[in-house]
């Protein structure tokens, strides 16, 4: 049997019928057909925040941007930077010399992007001693 | 981008690890080995984001929730909640009724965190249509 949408999703994502009024835009990340959604787990998921923050420093070589996202494989990253050159947010640029220099950066957009997620970091880096407060709490009431 | 610095913050830094003049925080999300990462991937996961951003707009039951946060399964749901509840983003609360009414809400670091996300997202639903003509273009030239 055919799954319909629900009508007031599919007003917020066809762009045929037209957006829905009451949204603020005609995206949904909390929608699961959205587009959307795959685009916000590119940029949050567990190394994209990573590669756009490191990459706001300024372009960056594979290896460098490796050493930076500290833990990461060359294989998820080389995925994390593909899924994020294809929707925009960096920039692959290979530089002609011997051996071929290729550079990553990121695109105006990406740079947003890279700067609210770098909001976030700072957000959760200076609120660490809480969590670690919460952490302990939540276990001792467990143990 | 730090929007409240906070005096206590260095000070924790210098007595536990010593001060380093560059950092900003004690913790970094960056290092592959800190704490903060762990906290970082439950409010930056596939799930942490919406469930965050869901609770935003008030307390909430497990099934209200799970509809706000479409495609969710029960598991996940209830992995995310308590991740969240671990790390002190989340407060989980058990109301005495017949039967008993157990209700998520954010905790004040929660909302301010919610509130980075929620920035997060208008963000890139606001870019969507960008991120859909640079997917367009990338696919066409490796088509």
């Amino acid at each position: 049997m055919e799954t319909q949408p629900e009508p007031a999703k599919e007003a917020a994502m066809d762009t045929v019928t037209g957006p829905d009024p009451t949204a603020e835009f005609e995206f949904d990340v909390f929608a699961k057909a959205c587009v959307s959604r795959a685009a916000m787990e590119h940029i949050t998921g567990r190394w994209g925040v990573l590669v756009l923050g490191g990459l706001y420093d300024g372009p960056m070589r594979f290896n460098a941007l490796r050493r930076r996202v500290d833990g990461v494989s060359e294989k998820m990253l080389a995925q994390t930077l593909q899924a994020l050159e294809r929707d925009g947010f960096v920039r692959r640029e290979v530089h002609s010399a011997i051996p071929p220099r290729v550079e990553y950066s990121l695109t105006v957009m990406g740079q947003g992007t890279a700067a609210k997620l770098l909001d976030l970091i700072a957000h959760l880096e200076g609120h660490m001693e809480q969590v670690l407060v919460a952490r302990e709490a939540y276990d001792r009431e467990r143990a």
